[in-house]
């Protein structure tokens, strides 16, 4: 099979393209003939070398893609050759709480990814995908799209009527806007630019606050939610999380999911407990959360927003794009076809 | 004021128009001049004298009714003079568990209903409604409305993606059918007659089934959706509970509302058992949750179904459509206007 | 290894004691030296031949047993030789929603079960049991003692100063005595003789009701617990469920387990829907469930009751003494020592 | 009526008992005859008048008392003179949800708290207290007891044989070290003094970690516990949050409840993010769950800690030793007797 893979050590130099022997199903297991894959912001901080010493090359890179099951072993009872699935992120992860070494089981590391033509996993490490949905767009369900929902479907799950406040436009992002319209919430969104302004709320979102025009969105959103947001999906980091403390109602929840704009938060505690908020971090989510999104996209004909796209021999500049952050969407490459 | 009261016993011969003299509200409470009420199938055991010990004459009757604010007591402090409210249908359940003695908390019997020009409640006893909603839409909530809400919202909670199948096409029945779509499941109706069901596709169920036309439902049912529903409100009693049992899915739930086809079920236990379903009783529901749909359909700009409407001085013949079943959509009496 | 198998049908006439080849573990398996088993009511189900066509021989019988590792597949990382384990009577039911066919993943019928000297099983089927146990009162784990803490956690779980209410005393009820002490409950026990009112008092009931003395158990509930109780353990079946219905408060739970008194309960609908009832079934549990299980156990030093027990030869005696019902805890079986 | 008043300002100066006309109960309102009252932190602050501009003179102060019935409204049903009963600390939360506005039915700021010799409260902002307390030890309950109660209870509810962490051995650690037992958790303590300490353990705790003896108490637990706690009491505030972020497991719970170390916290995402967990404020509580809280307490027999108790007329003194901090359990006032 041909795959990238880091080599000796990670960067760009030490991503390369390799031909290795096709893997074989275990009993227990499947075969994928990959047809996709997408990234995701945490794949640029393996390729930098910044994921801690659990992560190590030769490493395959990529949590999220879809592929076609080619074969599949003995003991395999619900999956058929020419099923189209995505692996788990979290390979040992199947429902509720999480195994206390959850990090052990994740694709792209510490365990081998999915940038492939071939990867074999557990027939309990896949979900079957909608088909409406483009092998790109399947691509992107394991960690954008299962984080979203995740975030969405946190005890107490969102309700119909609910505000619902996302910060941001990455991939995320975009598919919390998606879902959280399904879920009957209303959703308000901040961007950083008016292009982007006026392409999210062409994709549902109630409304758009765009930070070039208004950069004190928090007294923004206080106006027009002056009893407070129901859930803050907190995609920011430290910048951010201060303002999104600021407009949760008493009772809410803010949702932790990144970090990009720092790791070292500033928690004003009397502002926490007078309003009783509770901060709850999500990391992507477990396989049954998986199956039941992809349930979700099929009844609602959702298509992942996909951005741009590469071909698999090109796959060093899906990384470069993913560094300029320039695009809208989920930037994604081709395995096959 | 004017209200209709039984007197003296019940039955249509003991419901009389009367006098009284105006509500006086104490320092917490409010003075509604009424606008509008709705009928619910319980309204009609009560005209029957079917409903208890504890419901005993002079009663003024219905639940399910909206006025305006009149006036407010010293110590009100969420509500003014305009504010258009719903009364909850139990005075003494503001959230989570039902108080023991619920019962003495309900309108209409044992405590005075809303068929009058003017009602007193305490200022914790009133929930404000949707501008967009007209009078008659607004007095279906605390009854129909919640019951629907309440059958969803239910733990575990109705997921986006999720199927509900909806038995009948009562009052509950179809705002549980906008309810079910706004928290975006798939819904499955079905009904006894085909002029219904094109009314309550039109409403946005995503599949009705017509009994008239295809007696077995259970069986088409198994077709549709051969693993089984999520969620099913049963809306029948002992002749449909049987087949409601048979069309859920490993771990649903069976939401019990209904028993107009009958008290006296049969409960197959191994069943139920095996597939680990919860049979769940919803009884209306609480005032939190009263305050939480009336925020959905504000949100969604749901507007509940109304049917046959009649002036306050006509109120009897309101019983008389509702004993004869024929209508489309929630009873109502223009009380004011 | 040595097994005892049902062979060419059921009854006690198939079942026979056979030599097979010892089981291979596969790359993610653990095979077990068998230590103890243990006997539970839906086991003379099969050894009757009633447990329907999916359970067929040949079949190795009971569910319920624990094993000390004795070799691990290359890929095993949770477990190493010498560690005692339970394997999780699901084997395909890992937390959270049962799976469509969770039936399919059944130890001791359609999967052989635990009455052999050797088993194999995913390193993801079984649990670690604490140290304090006896290897039989291991054995009880999988089956009575998960039963007993998933009817006791089921949401919404029992809380500290509520009423439990347990009918019988069974293997099933005597776990959940000590389980429902242990977190904190209230617990009262229906019994049908004065021998096992003494020695479940000794357990740890709050109160017992010797139905021999007190044939109206019911009432007497009323009478101890006027509010009605939180939780009810049905065990019985049709003849105790209305009953059961009847001494639940309002909002309460009744936790549907058994049927030993009959399959066709009478559900009398109003006294569900005016107390709003929940009657949940729980089967069992999964595999998280098991973990914390013998968590809750180890840090309570907690001893399932173990009755009599016989020696691997004599297992038909085992379940000859199960039919007979006269003993007081759960029928072992040793298969080593 | 006697009381101690803050009139014209706050501080010690501005603390004055007055006489003032004895208050009347409206027709759904219970007069209660106080018994005693108890202090807790937040007394403290309010004394230093630094609770905001919502809490003003003239104030009478304390959140926490209990009350004889003396005298019953005419619509009040449940309560008759002669029952105990404690007023919940916010008189506008029921159960569920916390109000918008919660700080609006706060006693002892911005209403008046229970420092009197007579008090008025709805029927439905009070709850019957266990016949075992002392009326000391009832005085406990609206605020410390009730805390420890929500921070236990808080979803996910504490299992039996989790791990529970307690922070310190004020009044809501040593209510929640008896709670949390009572529960079925293992619980561990940290305190500064070897003294304390000993009397924590004799309380019941599993495990307690004099800081004075190792600083590193957080180095401890993991040795201790080295798959991390599932949850923490964090009744310290900036000082103590990164470590108890440290010491929590993979999914665990922390529950913010104080900050008397600081209100400015360090967050450091990734350590959040990784292990998923979830920081969760609890303030107090509702009214259901004192209820609930009252049952608990009663079926286990448990007796709050209480420490220096003073007179009604040496209130002050109260004050003064809950400043210097000095004491073991809850500072109480006796108001009759």
């Amino acid at each position: 099979m041909q795959a990238w893979r880091f080599e000796g050590g990670f960067g760009f130099e030490s991503l390369r393209r390799v031909e290795l022997p096709d893997p074989v199903p275990g009993p227990r297991d499947v075969l994928l003939s990959m047809r996709a894959a997408s990234l995701n912001y945490r794949d640029l901080v393996v390729l930098r070398g910044q994921h801690g010493r659990r992560v190590q090359p030769p490493l395959i890179p990529l949590s999220d893609g879809v592929g076609a099951v080619a074969a599949v072993g003995a003991e395999v009872t619900e999956l058929k050759p020419g099923d189209r699935v995505c692996p788990a992120f979290f390979q040992n992860w199947e429902a509720d709480a999480p195994p206390a070494d959850l990090e052990a089981g994740r694709l792209g590391g510490p365990l081998d990814g999915v940038l492939a033509t071939a990867c074999v996993f557990p027939e309990t490490g896949v979900v079957r995908v909608p088909d409406h949905l483009s092998d790109a767009e399947a691509a992107t369900l394991p960690c954008a799209g299962l984080t979203a929902w995740s975030a969405l479907m946190a005890a107490p799950q969102v309700q119909p009527g609910e505000t619902v406040l996302i910060l941001g436009t990455g991939g995320v992002a975009l598919m919390a806007v998606q879902l959280a319209r399904a879920a009957g919430a209303r959703v308000i969104v901040t961007t950083s630019s008016p292009g982007r302004a006026a392409r999210v709320a062409a994709l549902g979102a109630d409304h758009v606050i765009d930070r070039s025009a208004t950069p004190d969105w928090a007294a923004e959103m206080q106006r027009l939610c002056p009893g407070g947001v129901d859930r803050v999906l907190e995609l920011g980091g430290a910048a951010t999380l201060p303002d999104a403390i600021r407009v949760a109602r008493t009772g809410g929840q803010i949702i932790l999911i990144g970090n990009v704009t720092g790791n070292e938060a500033r928690l004003f505690l009397p502002a926490v407990l007078v309003r009783q908020l509770t901060l709850r971090a999500v990391t992507v989510g477990h396989r049954q959360g998986l199956a039941a999104l992809a349930r979700a996209l099929d009844a609602h004909r959702i298509h992942p927003v996909v951005g741009d796209t590469f071909a698999f021999e090109d796959a060093p500049q899906a990384f470069r794009a993913l560094e300029a952050q320039g695009g809208f969407g989920n930037i994604c490459i081709r395995v096959t076809g």
